[in-house]
């Protein structure tokens, strides 16, 4: 029998435990050994629950348990989660973690402690909750140089976004839903404002090409200013809006990386991402383009995640799984400025016909997009530059008297 | 440094050694060991390659080295690879194998022998090519009980119903084309006849829920008697075509299962799948959908998931593995005629709204589907029941005059 402490027992923390309870049978004999939870640790007191005697308040009755075996930590945050990990690994403990923000902030340090210990740092359910990504992406693409990923990695924001392009509804409606139906928090920055989607990706980065990225290195823009209109000339175009996290490696070691609503066409496999699904595409030298696709959040489907790491976890404890990443440096990321992208312009004031000419003019060619019934404004796409130099030729266009109203990344297959 | 043996230099065989080869910092950097190919077994000469000296024929040079830790097997077909692969675990060198035909046929006898003597028998290959979905599978839902398979599983079929799909060719001409491309063999059964397919999703259920299927087990049927006429119907009913291998429990440990060209709706996440890639949606109860894409077969991508087992391979000689399912039984799945489905009939032989009238008097109720000008023939989507039953109404229709052109399973989602 393993026995193992739940710290946290919100959403996640309650699902892990329920999971235990539900699907017992296969778990154990999966394991090939009975998974016990011994404690849960919660500020909160829940007399209602048959395993309401488990709940305990101090986290050094954990600490100093040698029967424990297993930490999973569903706390959340960074500082009282990185405080309760780091003296669970240091007790000698395995750990396991849905923590994002965690990983994303100090995972490096984990891991390496992890490792002097011969213990196990696993954190499958922090990206993409219930979509197997982390084991894949270590393992199963092992045998390649990975060359891209790019993954719709929020549930909310996509959520958003959808409710926008099929709906119809504006950004506040959408969001408004979304806190209702409660996919999105009540100050719902972390989401929209893009921070979740770039700790995910910046855990792919680091697991994939081999060094801590953090979040603050990245670029990072929300889908606030998407509007309606932008949804319907993606349309036009061929294709729609997703917020995305993207990185490539460009060769000297540094990584090309940023997250931001873009528009991606119809041709894409991640296109067909909608509602509270997550997708994430990575691209391997050997294998190509492989997609992984299913509910990104929610309690079962983190739980679940999150109980395949304490099995893999007691099948591992003379054998550490062998996650690992190095250091990070200040100029693993390129600048946001040297990212080469095609983008979507969305114009006024000017005359439909002078705008044009604006535009090819500065930018030298432009796809012209179209509404019907539409004259006050127009939109473009252009070519493919450094990021840096469509900001320059947007202020150009600007001093021509164009007021731009829309302006964003195209996610080129 | 790992020593190896890679027998067969076929498609997949030369792959695998092209792959150690290009991406050997990155390999030798996961897998914290160098791996060298010390043996390539193969009945042909190479003369031309720059590693002709490593090719031997005759297997016994394998079986008797103790320095080859690990054998890939990349012959294909049961009788010689079968006799190799017993004759290296039995010799205490681990397998990885990309031989679908030989894990569904023989798989849990060599799981069993790997085990008993604490080696690795790994397969990620063998099914989904480059896809990673053995691991997944065994590993990331493995907090799951696993409520449904359903998967585009071979790239040949696929190939050619996306061809009469979106190019309207025929069966003929779409099966000629992927020949010439290399996409199917030149004597094309194994794949058009749908024994690929079942070989996979007998894998599949293998693992998840753990007694071997056979796949004589299994009702099978191939795609060569779809024709344009029904894609077009499909178009109409807002899904199309696809040849899906299918299982799911019945609940009293049996298994309900069946490789079967079906029509599926726009709505399911396979519909996108096209061309030569494949797809795998899996359901757990826990984290509900989880999509797999990727290209399920070719050199690189199948040599990518046999030298990722082959990394495995190397982080685990003392700590096996835990791919394993016990026995099958000669009743483990169910009899096919017993496995519910709606069904998609195209007829003719009566007046269109006596076509009608027969279908309805016979199945009860029914979605009618009309192609603009064509009135010579008409098809119908009746309600699900048992396939056997299906059938008998089928015999009912036709003794009231209908002849029937098309029939097939619809799967619904």
């Amino acid at each position: 029998m393993i026995q193992i402490a739940v710290i946290g027992h919100g959403v996640v923390g309650s699902g892990v435990v329920d999971l235990l309870h539900e699907n017992k049978a296969g778990i154990s004999s999966r394991a090939h050994e009975t998974i016990r939870v011994k404690y849960i640790l919660d500020l909160r007191d829940f007399p209602e629950l048959p395993y309401a005697s488990k709940f305990i308040k101090d986290f050094a009755t954990i600490e100093n348990d040698d029967e424990v075996r297993i930490v999973v930590e569903c706390i959340g945050g960074v500082k009282i989660a990185y405080d309760y990990v780091k003296r669970s690994l240091l007790a000698g403990k395995s750990v396991v973690t849905s923590n994002k923000e965690l990983v994303a902030a100090h995972g490096q340090e984990l891991l390496e402690l992890a490792q002097e210990r011969n213990l196990n740092f696993l954190f499958e359910a922090s990206v993409g909750g219930g979509i197997p990504i982390i084991r894949p992406l270590s393992q199963c693409l092992a045998a390649n140089e990975v060359t891209e990923i790019a993954g719709i990695l929020n549930g909310t924001t996509n959520f958003i976004l959808t409710k926008m392009i099929y709906d119809k509804m504006s950004f506040d409606d959408a969001l408004a839903l979304a806190q209702k139906l409660g996919y999105a928090e009540r100050d719902p920055s972390a989401d929209v404002d893009g921070h979740d989607s770039c700790r995910k990706i910046c855990i792919l980065a680091s697991l994939a090409f081999g060094h801590h990225v953090y979040p603050e290195q990245v670029s990072t823009e929300g889908i606030r200013n998407v509007t309606l209109e932008d949804v319907s000339y993606a349309d036009v175009w061929g294709g729609s809006i997703k917020l995305l996290g993207v990185v490539k490696p460009c060769g000297d070691g540094k990584l090309d990386m940023c997250v931001a609503p873009m528009l991606i066409p119809k041709t894409n496999q991640l296109w067909r991402v909608d509602d509270v699904f997550n997708g994430i595409l990575a691209c391997g030298n050997a294998t190509g383009d492989v997609l992984f696709y299913g509910r990104g959040a929610g309690k079962m489907p983190t739980a679940s995640a999150v109980v395949a790491d304490v099995i893999d976890c007691t099948k591992h404890f003379n054998a550490r799984k062998y996650l690992y990443w190095d250091k990070g440096s200040p100029d693993l990321v390129i600048d946001a400025s040297k990212s080469v992208f095609p983008m979507y312009i969305r114009a006024t004031g000017l005359p439909a016909d002078e705008l044009t000419a604006a535009v090819e003019k500065v930018y030298g060619s432009c796809q012209k997009l179209t509404r019907e019934g539409v004259d006050d404004e127009v939109a473009f796409i252009v070519p493919a530059a450094p990021y840096g130099e469509q900001c320059s030729k947007r202020q150009q266009l600007e001093w021509c008297g164009v007021k731009v109203l829309g302006f964003m990344r195209v996610f080129a297959d």
